[in-house]
This record gives C-alpha cells, structure tokens and sequence, in this order.
C-alpha cells in the first residue's frame, strides 16, 4: 500500500519538476532531469547523508524509467494539466506524507537518534523540491510558501511518537495519512503559512 | 590514450569554467573553485551516488593541481582566448566523449544495472557543466542548449551496447568518439537543439 | 578549547546563515535550513567527500538543536544585530580557522595527502557559505569578497606545515589562531580582496 502511493507519489513529482522546468524553456533533457531530481532527489539526498549503499534508485531503475516517462508526459499534456490541479495537489501531499514515513523508517532501521530520524523524514520529503528550485533558478518555493515542510514534521513527529509506543504500524501510518492530508489540504485552502522574516539591515 | 585525453579534457573544461567564474567577476579563488567542480565535479558526483570510495580525484592531487592552473591560466591568458574558441568547441566534446565512457566504466565495474551504467555515464559528462551554472546563478546551459545530454546519451548507448556484444573495446571507444564527435561538431555547426517547452500555466 | 570555539563559531554561522534567510523573506522553516546549512554544510561536504560516515552531525543531535535555536534566535533579535556586528566579524573568523584546523584534522587522520588535507580544511571553512548563498539565489559571496578563502587556505598551510615538522599541537593551534584573525580582521578593515576577473567575450 506504501509502496503503490509511492509511484503515484514520485510520478505526481516528476510532474510538477517537469512542468517547472518546462516553464524555464528547458528541452526534453532538462525536462528529464528536473523530473527526476524532484522526485528522486530527497530520497537520494538522504541516503546520502545516512551513508545507506547502493542509493535506493541505482536498485531500481524501473523507478528512474516511470519518473522520466511521467515528466515528459506532463509536458506532452500540459495544456490539459489546469484542470488536474486539485488532483495534484492532493497527489502532492499523499507523496509528502509517505515521503516523511518512508525517510523515518529508513533512518529508524539505522538507529539513529530520533532527531536525526525526524530529519531524514523531513529531508526525504522536501528536499526534491529544493534540488528542483536550485537547477530552476530561484529561491525554493518550501522556503516560501504555505505549511510545507511544517506538515513533512508534524507527520514525522506523529510517526516517530506512535513508533515508540509501539502503537500498530498500520494504525500508525493510517493517522499520519490522516493528520497530514487534514493540515496539507487545509492549509493550501486557507492560504496558510509560516510567519515570514524581512530583515533588511545588509550585514553580510 | 583514453588517459591522455582525459587530461587534456579535464584541462578544457577547468578553462571553460575559469572563464565562466571570470565573467562573473569573481576573484582568483572563485575561478579556481569553479574550475575544478566544473572538470572534476561531474566525477565527484558519479562516485558519491554509486557509492564509489575514496573518490577519485582524493587519490590524485595531480589532477586537482592540473585543472587549477588550468583554470588561472585561462583567466590570465582571456584575451587571447577567442582565437582558440574552435579548438575549445573540440577538446569539449573530446572531453564529453571520454568522461561519458569513464563513467560508463566505473558502474559497469561495480555491476549495476545497464539503465543505471548509462545514467552513471551521462552524470560524469555533464555534471561538471551543471554545477558550475549553478554556482554562476545561472540555469544550466545543459538544460537549454544545442545537443550535448543527447551526445552523452547517445555515446553511452553505444558503449554498453558493443560492450554487451562483447565488441573489442578499443575498437569501441574508436566508434563512440567517431559517433560523438560528428553528432557533437555537426550540432554545433547546425545549431541543432531538442524541441523546447515553454509552458505558461503558473500552478506552482 | 577547540571545541568550545567550534560550538561558539557554528552558532555564529547559524546566525548569519538566518539573517540572509531572513533578508530573503522566507519563513522560520527556510531560515532553520539555511542556519543549518550554513553552519554544519561545511563539514558534511568534507564528510561525504572523503567517505566519512557517519557525518558527524548525525551523531551530534545536540549541534543540530543548537544550530537551529541560534539561527531562529537571531532572526528574532535582528533588530539589534547591527550593534553586534563587529562582535560577529570576530566570530566568523574565530569559525573560519576553527573550521579550517579541524577539517585538516579529519583528513590527516584519513591518511590523504596533504593537497587533499588542505582542501578539506578549506571545504570545512567555507562551503557551508557557499551552500548558504546558492539557497539564497545569488552567486557565493565567498568568490567576490574580501580575503576568505585565502585566509582558510593560509592557516591550512601554516597548519598542515607545523604539524610536519612535529611542533606541539597546542603551540601549531595558537599559531594558527594568531596568523588567521591577523589576517582577517586586517583584510575587513583595509577592504582587501583577491584580484577580480571581469571576462567579457561570450564563448559559452
């Protein structure tokens, strides 16, 4: 179950990479690249940072083929891709979500330190999109925008919390899903974000 | 030989980075940074994700020297630069050609999966490039340009190709630099670039 | 004593990495990232680099706790940031040797030769500045800037050299403290810097 919203997961990200670098005026390549970066990017990042070898996707490169082909497919159908906005959205924060679960667990089967544990969940979830925002050439969008990265830790504190109690690991994943999807969706509804910093003294 | 135009690649590509950092104004140790990601960072980047350690470059201080000075030498020598821009367009694509069969080589040496040898052959031909743009603040150039992921592709292509044929490799490496050297020169000398995209909906 | 100026010097860095967040507009989560970056990227660089895992903040949940609470304290105070300016030029440069000398450390230990140790002293002094700017979309101010780098690569050399010849380490460390905040604080004052390249010809 994991595993199947973790395709539609990194597909619905190689997505939203391949339409950001479409609007770049990337070509195909550039297109594949973005793609694959903001879907595979966190993941890879993390293990990187862990020291966990061979890198997940050099294991499964059916996993590099589907984000490829998912990229240059949005771009085929970008004019049709307005409409699937709420869709995306929502593919977008299921992926967040079993992003954050996925990263916790790795780490967790390291035994790291739950705070490490916590970061690995929240790095495998958000720093695709950070990759993707550096390559495009602007300051990463989660660094702006609506309760984000906020989700990705309140879901890995949820997941890490209910993990010591050793609550049901089922049960344990169906109220992340839960708790994530209810201040994801909420949030973009309402606009919510972060309180912002405008500090303007030029000291560096 | 596949040494010697690795050194002479490594070295063109130091210069066309130095002269990218030059261009931004950036002082000595800018150019001489920018210079080595630009030669060995694609290589660098290779190691990390196949997990291959001690990075190359770590055992080979030679090199690193090598595409400093590099680097310097083409910042201090710039005027004169412009006369040699031919000869640069062709050690580039040598550069490409050879750093494409390199990278081919260390995964087919560590066994990964032929998707995986050929990704593994592209990242150490253009990474390099990526890296500088980024830290230029620029989109990479690799992402917008006239055919170079696609030569890599290609080149790669055939390496593991005729390598899984069991083709003599001398006489492999002979046809991928003949393969890339007329696609790359003759892309150049057209103006040959993949379709582009340029996707307006902002819904991200 | 070196690992109180390294706890000093990386909550300093966390403190400026947050205040350019903060200039950037972004929100406590964006300035939690980059006060991370900016003071423990330095090191992980070097870490990834040099195969050393594990990195060592992920051994160290106490830094990462300190990093961020710094980072989000000085985007609180920053109204009266500009009165500690000067106090932060001094542990900046505290940082920058603190950083040098321990990343020479971790590369001696590793048997690298002494071109490699130098590089991972620089890597460990200054990439987590370099990681800072590329978030924040503008080219490294470490290549534009007054004496910086030099100053990393002085003490590496001063470092590495009296640890060859056998001097007593203490007497090697103040040594090096003495040489570099001579150095930087002189290059502040003074507005010394690198020679700059201004290249124009457009060959890429």
């Amino acid at each position: 179950m994991l595993t199947l919203i973790y395709l539609l997961a990194i597909s619905a990200e190689a997505m939203t990479g391949a339409l950001a670098a479409g609007r770049r005026n990337m070509d195909i390549f550039g297109v594949s690249v973005i793609a694959f970066l903001t879907a595979l990017g966190g993941g890879t990042v993390r293990d990187i940072l862990l020291g966990r070898y061979p890198i997940a996707w050099t294991q499964h490169p059916e996993y590099v083929a589907l984000v490829i082909a998912s990229g240059i497919a949005a771009v085929l159908i970008s004019r049709h891709m307005k409409r699937l906005n709420r869709l995306f959205m929502f593919l977008d924060a299921l992926g967040l979500i079993a992003f954050t679960i996925i990263g916790c667990d790795v780490a967790l089967a390291m035994n790291y330190h739950p705070l490490i544990v916590l970061l690995s969940g929240m790095i495998t979830g958000i720093a695709g999109g950070i990759l993707r925002d550096m390559l495009c050439n602007r300051v990463p969008i989660v660094f702006l925008r609506e309760l984000y990265a906020s989700v990705s830790m309140l879901v890995g504190l949820l997941y890490i919390g209910l993990f010591t109690l050793k609550i049901d690991h089922d049960l344990n994943v169906a109220a992340c899903f839960a708790l994530g999807l209810l201040l994801r969706l909420t949030a973009l509804k309402r606009g919510w974000r972060l309180p912002a910093f405008n500090y303007r003294h030029d000291m560096h």
